[in-house]
């Protein structure tokens, strides 16, 4: 098995894989060295998992538009009438436990950056489908695809964004009919960290996985997860036929796909925190099992994302309750068994002020206690995901390097508990000298790349500047910095010649 | 029993207790429904827990100017050579859970706001201790009686913030000598709700317990907490004589005091989170055992502050060691079953921004999964605890309101999980009219009184504010609608008489 693999990443790297850098920083993702936070006892998690199962008997979901799928879901012992699917308590369980890998990897062109998806492992990647984009150097706007291939590069050079995501922003200045193509062809050209693919239809779903083919080696990819991609459920209840035809395409391609319900608590599900598990569960258990009835054991992830509500005004809000679902919702999967996707870096504000951080901070230091695997939104979301905020990318990114600290826990040996420290300095005296120090004091402590600790007249004398400011300094220095990871010009010619007979198949559709 | 607390309660009302309001909103305190986080296993508790002993054996603590206090620790066993007092392996632990409550009530003048310490109970209070102020409205500056009253008020109007607290700003237009004096009055005049006693010094200690035997009554002083203060260990391993000298005199009224290490790790201890807390135990139950020595019974918290530093500036830094340390110094308090102080809403920055809501937001979320009992600083800190801030007071006090719901867990039963209102609306529908969303609108979401989540366009409609503007907003509206609670004249007459006659016998000092 491993000459298979070894001669794989040969064929692989003769085609599009990057040789493996020597970046002894780079840790391509977090295997977390904390327990995850259990709110809910085992009663609760009992309940919640039987109410789910009432819910798909006595309820079911809806499959819309895709008659192959309802014979699937009917030869699987699935009750069928129309296009509501009901299933039996326990089958969906069975289904997944018996066939979906608890853990998967997905691999990167860079091998030193593929990533390791479900278990302890956390994987961070970038916000997903803002059209718009802001920035204290320009008025917030639609967003284009320099805009992408600018945050693709901010994801680049952050180590704690191990994954290069898909859709940071909307390349609003592409006809919608060839964003994925051009966003797909950025990714890889800019970053040889892992990426998503299209999901919007089946077609381009096909069109990733066939540039994925390109890159990778059409062999590779046949027997490798090389692409993640998002399949929502149109919540309360329905999987409608593009999603359904995306989920199709690539569980056959052996592809993973993350399926997420998106409730937003008192309009797409009830208002209680309960019931939006008891929802998210079961959406989430359908779509699952549902790719591995179409390919036994092909990786997948489950996916979760409910948000409350300002009941004044209708907009999502970001309060308690979404965070305390999140953590409840990471043992649901960890009874499950599979890996999941959750959590981010959210915020409803407009702007990056103190709103902004302390409901991004919150969410994402419940997503890590949640013990999610992969964290889509964890740098950059905005305005509750209708914008990208060029600055709060980099400062997101900043906070995601201390979670990453927060994960890896306490080492607790003789030496690091330093009693001839004590002994060396005494009662009284100070450490800054001490041989325990000096040997330590250069990693001692996580350093923040925003954060300003100075003195209030350093910090005035150096221009009062706030963090957002000096955030937007920091994404134009690593702009500045940037240099593109190479790219075999062959590999680079072939997706060329393949996007540009795709774009001259399709209509320039922009609705 | 009953009956004479029944009594003391009358002798008390009759003297500065404010009659209960009818305030149905008020929690008193927090108590938790969720779990702690737990970070370090047995095998690493039970290290850092022997390496304390250790040190407190092999290296030992200095008690300087208290020739009493040695004698003592010596008559309890301790070894005293000089001032340097060695502990034998388990002796402090043993004092102390022999002797020292695990949780008690501290009384505020309106016993519906009387707080419990100690247990799954969370109380939150003002920052302490800041010589400078600042607002959107005013230069920082160094803080003054006024802005202290001002705060008071913000904490008598803020639900969440349970406590008074102490020096909420230096009134620094006051001379040192008499501060406490009208902080005390302010904190009584302004609030009904419990506060702290002075702790620099034990003439001010003394002053603290006579005040408080005017207010509440002789009696009920003497047979009840009233007081909650600050003794200060001077880190590294070191009581000094003024701190002994509060402590002596509180532990002798009973009443509670919070004896809390000031880790500045790489400075005043090691630079590792291991040492860290291995001298922030052997120091807390250094002095948590000598209050139990000297009034076995006598309320009493432990306590713990640990902060990294910028190994290039020298300046506190808020990264994830402190945040590490407080989640592990709360197993470790667990274990010793004392009320423990800790945590806070601190952060380095000069301005509210969005640094300043990431470092607090972080740190007390970290707070209340470390499941600290007393969280001084829950409200106001800036620079590292050098400054007050009236925006970040009220946004902060907002943030805990957050923390509080979280703290309260998800309820889990039929009607929650919702299967009726599934049912109902059924795939596809949304929930705004359901019959269970319409029994559940108004309090279904936590309303944050600063955070917006309106559209853009609304938000830019209405002033494109950010939170810091909104939050200066805010704490004015609450000046404006602030009403002082009664206090009975005959008492404040009597406090008055009692302040005027001790600021007679005090020299005007500044130093």
């Amino acid at each position: 098995m491993s000459k298979v693999i070894s001669r794989r990443r040969r064929t692989a790297s003769k085609v599009g894989r990057a040789r493996p850098v020597a970046a002894s920083r780079v840790r391509p993702y977090v295997t977390r060295a904390i327990p995850c936070l259990d709110i809910l006892d085992d009663d609760g998690l009992a309940m919640i998992e039987r109410e789910a199962d009432r819910l798909l008997k006595e309820v079911g979901i809806d499959f819309r538009g895709d008659t192959e799928v309802l014979k699937i879901l009917a030869d699987a012992g699935a009750t069928v009438d129309g296009e509501r699917v009901r299933f039996d308590e326990g089958l969906l369980r069975s289904i997944i436990q018996t066939h979906a890998p608890a853990e998967f990897i997905q691999h990167a062109r860079n091998p030193a950056r593929s990533v390791k998806i479900g278990g302890k492992n956390t994987v961070f990647a970038p916000t997903y489908g803002p059209p718009f984009v802001c920035s204290l150097d320009f008025e917030r706007r639609y967003g284009t695809l320099e805009d992408l291939q600018i945050l693709i590069k901010l994801a680049y050079m952050s180590d704690s964004l191990h994954h290069s995501g898909g859709i940071i922003c909307e390349p609003t200045d592409i006809p919608v009919s060839k964003r994925h193509l051009d966003t797909l062809y950025s990714h890889i050209k800019y970053s040889d960290k892992a990426f998503m693919g299209a999901a919007t239809s089946g077609e381009r779903a096909a069109d990733s996985v066939e540039i994925a083919r390109i890159l990778f080696g059409a062999d590779f990819v046949d027997n490798n997860c090389c692409l993640a991609s998002l399949v929502n459920v149109n919540s309360p209840l329905v999987l409608d036929d593009s999603m359904l035809a995306a989920l199709k395409i690539y569980a056959r391609a052996g592809q993973a796909v993350t399926v997420t319900p998106f409730i937003i608590a008192g309009a797409t599900g009830p208002t209680t925190i309960a019931a939006n598990l008891v929802q998210g569960l079961a959406e989430t258990m359908a779509g699952v099992a549902l790719t591995q009835l179409i390919n036994p054991g092909t990786p997948v992830m489950a996916g979760f994302l409910s948000t409350a509500i300002n009941m004044r005004s209708g907009a999502p809000s970001r309060g308690p309750e979404p965070n305390l679902a999140l953590i409840a919702f990471g043992q649901l999967m960890r009874r499950l068994g599979v890996p999941w996707r959750a959590g981010g870096s959210f915020s409803t504000s407009k702007i990056l002020d103190a709103q902004a951080m302390q409901e991004a901070s919150t969410f994402i230091y419940s997503t890590i206690l949640a013990g999610a695997n992969f964290v889509i939104h964890a740098a950059g979301s905005f305005e509750g995901g209708l914008c990208t905020s060029f600055e709060k990318f980099v400062m997101d990114a900043d906070n995601l390097s201390m979670m990453e600290r927060m994960l890896g826990g306490i080492t607790v040996n003789k030496d690091e508990c330093a009693l001839e420290a004590f002994k060396e300095v005494g009662p009284g005296e100070h450490y800054l000298g001490c041989q325990h120090t000096m040997s330590r004091y250069q990693d001692a402590f996580h350093v923040s790349t925003i954060a300003n600790s100075d003195s209030f007249e350093q910090w005035k004398e150096a221009g009062s500047l706030d963090a957002t400011t000096r955030a937007n300094h920091l994404w134009k220095k690593m702009l500045d910095e940037y240099v593109p990871p190479a790219l075999d010009p062959a590999v680079d010619e072939a997706l060329g010649e393949y996007i540009d007979n795709r774009k001259s198949q399709l209509p320039d559709s922009f609705a």
